[in-house]
């Protein structure tokens, strides 16, 4: 360590100021000298950094008394404690037709939320413009912003890869707000709302899909989103089903989602759409009940090449395609290929069309590098065992 | 934070030590003044925690000369480094028949290897007994212990739930040497192993598999090897590759194992045994070249499977049925598979017979839940993407 990168003392900063809040989260208001001792961190180093929590007005000062805890005699009177009245996080989640917005103050509770539609070949100076109008709305006499997170559809690129159309988001939202901005793919951030407060909640291992116009997903493992080495991890829909299959947009073949799709169950089905396909399995048709189940089976079959990859503790599927008659064949796929000791029941999705401005809330607290790996809950407890 | 669980503050102690032997491991020679910056901690815990490290021989105080630093004028002349002579790992492999034993120093050097035979039906106590004595024949002299690591073969349990065999390991090792020890399935072992040393050196995230007398696997991912909530991440043997296959033994269905483990090309090349099968094939018997090529395809279907859960970096496979002819097969089965963004070529394993007991040595440096997430090289560039 002959010279130290400027970068490196930041990193390092922003890791304590994490860590601060983390400890914050969880255990609620802490004295300075719990929050010494939770954190390891020296008392100057400390001190500088809540200091600089303070003038965000993420931290505030309280008294044990309002934090709802006894005044130990002789102890000093002062806690510290997240604001729960600012420091909010802000999630955008843009689809390919309609922007939605969700705000949530700092004990993570959504406080407002918000969508507009635009047409597909709205531009995304134009996308972010409709944005930041609805946020005004929202935030009418509110306080500063923690961070914002943003999700968009279609692949969000390698590691260390920004596409361009999420440089224009996050250099737009950046120079608006002053505070960190960080991105995912949409139904990535799906998958961390559902584990935070869906379907998936009380598990930090969880598989999530959307069988929607394609077939999307995302993996939650440890408590962290998987993006993987080449950006693609969590891609459920392009498990490829059938080794004779037919091509898929993506480029291979025999994909999950040339079964589980809309397009594709309602082909299947021999039904002009989705809503006669359903109606038609509700009838009794036979041939939208084949295609129904052939969705589920091949689903099934998937989640079990995911589930002897990643071995989570939750499946969540979500999106149109997931009705019960798919979910169970799906399930009755997954027993046929899973030991017993390995068979995991396939939850509904819970949350509905805010999922991914909640992921992208979300995601501002959980992706965190310099977090993770710290005593959180269920994680360490895995961690450990 | 009213009462704090003495479970808490140790792990919060042993989270410390190994963020400052991280630190070392990674920098080299470092101040105090150096490691305080680095590390966060306040003065009295570094310092608490560098006694306890030169106590253990863990580390080592040395001079700006000998760690061939310039010594700058005015400044103390004193630096801790990790003790090179001290502060071995042992990783040790049980096999079905053989355990092999590796010892690292701290610099991660393999400095010792040996393995022993035994027959299948000897007890665990007795197999501890045999790897206690190649031990004690590798360690004469030596300095003390930083931990051990175990392979062993089967499964692991989920986290939490551990199994009767690996339980006799952990305490007769403990007991007899007064050091962590750490445990995982020794095919995982494997691929922590070609991550750190062998044929997926410099990455990250490593996708590794092993056709043999069953198909193993093993999944590194951020540097970290993953287990998941159900214990059984990494089961590529078990990934399906056939909707309507035959019935494998773990109780699943058409998975890879049933294609290209060591019994099953052998029975589809209709030779006697794999060394018959192998020469068949250098021959020219199309028996036998049609019983590998489908092994490859199945081998590259459930990998396209696999990259698509994970999107891995590197991808290594190992094992007697890994042959070039195997390898080109599943690489042409992958391309179907994938788009061409995501295509990997696959890298044949790079280690030999002690690659479960290097493995191990590795889980003890590396399966550190407070590390991960500090700045580590390939791994923190990843996380920052």
């Amino acid at each position: 360590m002959a010279e130290t990168e400027p970068g490196v003392l930041a990193r390092v900063r922003r890791g304590h100021e994490e860590r601060v809040l983390g400890l914050l989260r969880e255990h609620g208001a802490l004295s300075r000298a719990e929050l010494g001792t939770l954190s390891g961190l020296s008392r100057s180093t400390l001190s500088d950094i809540v200091a600089a929590l303070i003038a965000r007005a993420a931290v505030v000062v309280t008294t044990p008394e309002s934090a709802g805890r006894k005044r130990p005699p002789g102890r000093p009177a002062e806690l510290l404690a997240l604001n729960p009245d600012t420091g909010q996080t802000l999630g955008l989640d843009f689809g390919h037709r309609r922007v939605h917005v969700a705000i949530a103050n700092a004990a993570q509770e959504v406080i407002g939320t918000a969508a507009l539609g635009y047409a597909r070949s709205t531009s995304w100076q134009r996308r972010l413009e409709i944005a930041c109008g609805l946020v005004d709305t929202l935030r009418t006499g509110l306080g500063p912003l923690q961070g914002v997170g943003v999700g968009v559809a279609g692949p969000v690129g390698r590691p260390g890869e920004t596409p361009r159309r999420t440089e224009v988001l996050i250099d737009g939202l950046s120079a608006r707000f002053g505070v960190p901005v960080v991105t995912d793919n949409n139904t990535r951030l799906a998958a961390l709302a559902e584990m935070v407060r869906g379907a998936g909640r009380g598990h930090t291992d969880v598989v999530y899909a959307r069988l929607s116009d394609g077939v999307g997903g995302g993996i939650v493992v440890g408590g962290r989103l998987l993006r993987g080495a080449g950006g693609s991890a969590g891609e459920i829909g392009h498990v490829p089903v059938n080794p004779s299959g037919r091509s898929c947009p993506c480029g291979g073949r025999g994909c999950l989602e040339t079964f589980a799709s809309v397009p594709a169950v309602v082909a299947a089905s021999g039904k002009p759409d989705l809503p006669s396909a359903l109606a038609a399995l509700e009838a009794g048709d036979a041939d939208a009940a084949a295609a129904f189940d052939r969705a589920g089976r091949a689903l099934g079959f998937a989640l079990a090449a995911v589930c002897n990859t990643v071995s989570p503790a939750r499946i969540v599927i979500g999106g149109e395609v997931a009705v019960p008659r798919v979910l169970a064949a799906a399930e009755a796929a997954l027993a046929t290929h899973l030991p017993p000791a390995q068979r995991l029941p396939i939850h509904p999705a819970a949350l509905g069309d805010e999922v991914g401005a909640l992921g992208a809330i979300a995601l501002v607290t959980h992706d965190s590098p310099l977090l993770i790996g710290y005593p959180r809950g269920a994680h360490r407890r895995e961690d450990e065992a």
